[in-house]
């Protein structure tokens, strides 16, 4: 396995590997890897001749109140598991190489940054897009990863390379989560045992609004009501947002017919805030 | 010659050349192609193996009282001239192909669009560059070339070339004059006999500033003064602004001290808009 971190370096490779005729599987992380990247590394793997991780905690994509000193970081153990999964690069910049001086380019996309978690994170969806179409262009793969815990970031992802005709195909897997439920995520180490216990409200919630929606219920505020409620007997948990949406356009539904529908919610745990989803096919 | 409507076969051909080694060189233009444009060409034919010319009034560039409807169109004129000069594909997509339902996604280079024709034509260069990069991807040049008349696009254009790490060297050349002096645009046509006459006050006035910092003078207030009054003699004339500004940060400059510098204005002349500049390398 190959340890990159000169943004010349990994397009030189890239570059010399596409040449060769091989298929580039491209996995970009911010690192503290868990069994839900593994599990977009394994597919990586399977359609692609060489897969290249990116581990890159984006400055960009934090506010000034946010986590991004704090986020964990642990690139012995990450690397260790990419050899493992069979990885054939591990791409990692420093952010001054990433972000050299003067660096004023941005990528927004309009009206799907706007609402869910766009609207508690201004900024955040703008250092995604740019972060991610910077390293598309660095890494030139054919297939791209992304998970479908971060539903809105799969959505702005998948928009901005159609819309920039980027020659990449979006592949978006379905959330992994722990025995109880829980969506893997790298900040869920940030928990305590209580805490931890605490974060079942979010999947317990998804859960109990989707068997509504199956048992026909149609009234969205009668849904949300009771997603709500089931939120706020958790003591330590604060309500971002708990939104039905639709999954292309990620706003908020007026009514529940028939096709997909995705329910969303943001939820803080003291400290740490959480996100979970599921997507519904309403016949 | 090749002529490409759609984005598809253009991205397809451009893969294919590329497989096979070719070197492109591109040239993106809004048509009603001048003897500017044709020095692009020949430069891009000397450096590469195949040429594109793209040919797309890009609706995004222009504000809504601008004259995007009336903006020169002669695609016989323009494909018989790009044939001559031995252009391998002429792509010009339809509005519709280049942004379908929904397009939603901008590039922003901040900072260096505010100034100058930025702030008289807001989202100008939003559009430009949100055109470009969609270009840079459908095309996948090796070599890109801009004319130097548009001083700052070509200035927003490197930038996020660097910034988003795109693979593409942009390639700035000298402006093409007429014989008098007059720079070539596109928007040249818009003029009538007397219009086409005061138009050379742009030049005019450029030369005595050069003139003016040769021979020592260093008060910016002084140069934009005299370039003023020298513009202010034609009648039709209207002032959008002169400035002497940083060449590469498009930022107006305190005080001219070594280095190079760029005096760069804009003039209406009757209803008709043009630009032009000279860029100054003080000892």
């Amino acid at each position: 396995m190959k340890m990159i971190r000169s943004i010349k370096e990994m397009s030189g490779f890239s570059a010399e590997a596409r040449a060769r005729g091989k298929k580039i599987g491209f996995v970009p992380t911010m690192g503290a890897l868990h069994a839900g990247h593994l599990s977009l590394i394994r597919k990586a793997r399977r359609d692609n001749d060489l897969v290249v991780v990116s581990i890159f905690v984006n400055p960009l994509q934090f506010g000034p109140a946010e986590d991004f000193r704090k986020y964990p970081r642990n690139s012995a153990v990450d690397a260790w598991l990419c050899r493992r999964e069979g990885v054939g690069v591990v791409f990692s910049p420093g952010a001054k190489e990433m972000y050299g001086a003067g660096h004023r380019t941005f990528v927004e996309v309009a009206g799907l940054s706007d609402g869910l978690c766009g609207s508690f994170r201004p900024g955040h969806f703008r250092g995604v897009a740019t972060v991610v179409l910077k390293l598309f262009n660095i890494v030139s793969p054919d297939n791209a990863y992304f998970g479908a815990k971060d539903a809105q970031q799969a959505a702005i992802i998948k928009k901005m390379t159609a819309d920039l005709n980027l020659p990449v195909r979006i592949k978006v897997l379905p959330i992994v989560r722990d025995a109880d439920g829980l969506a893997l995520s790298s900040r869920n180490r940030y928990l305590d045992r209580l805490q931890r216990e605490q974060a079942l409200c979010l999947f317990r919630c998804l859960r109990e609004a989707s068997r509504m929606v199956r048992a026909g219920e149609r009234d969205l505020s009668r849904i949300k009501e009771v997603a709500r409620r089931l939120i706020s007997v958790c003591p330590q948990a604060e309500i971002d947002y708990i939104e039905i949406v639709d999954p292309l356009t990620m706003l908020p539904l007026k009514s529940i017919s028939k096709g997909k529908c995705l329910i969303a919610l943001a939820v803080r745990i003291g400290k740490t805030r959480l996100i979970d989803n599921i997507t519904l096919d309403v016949k």
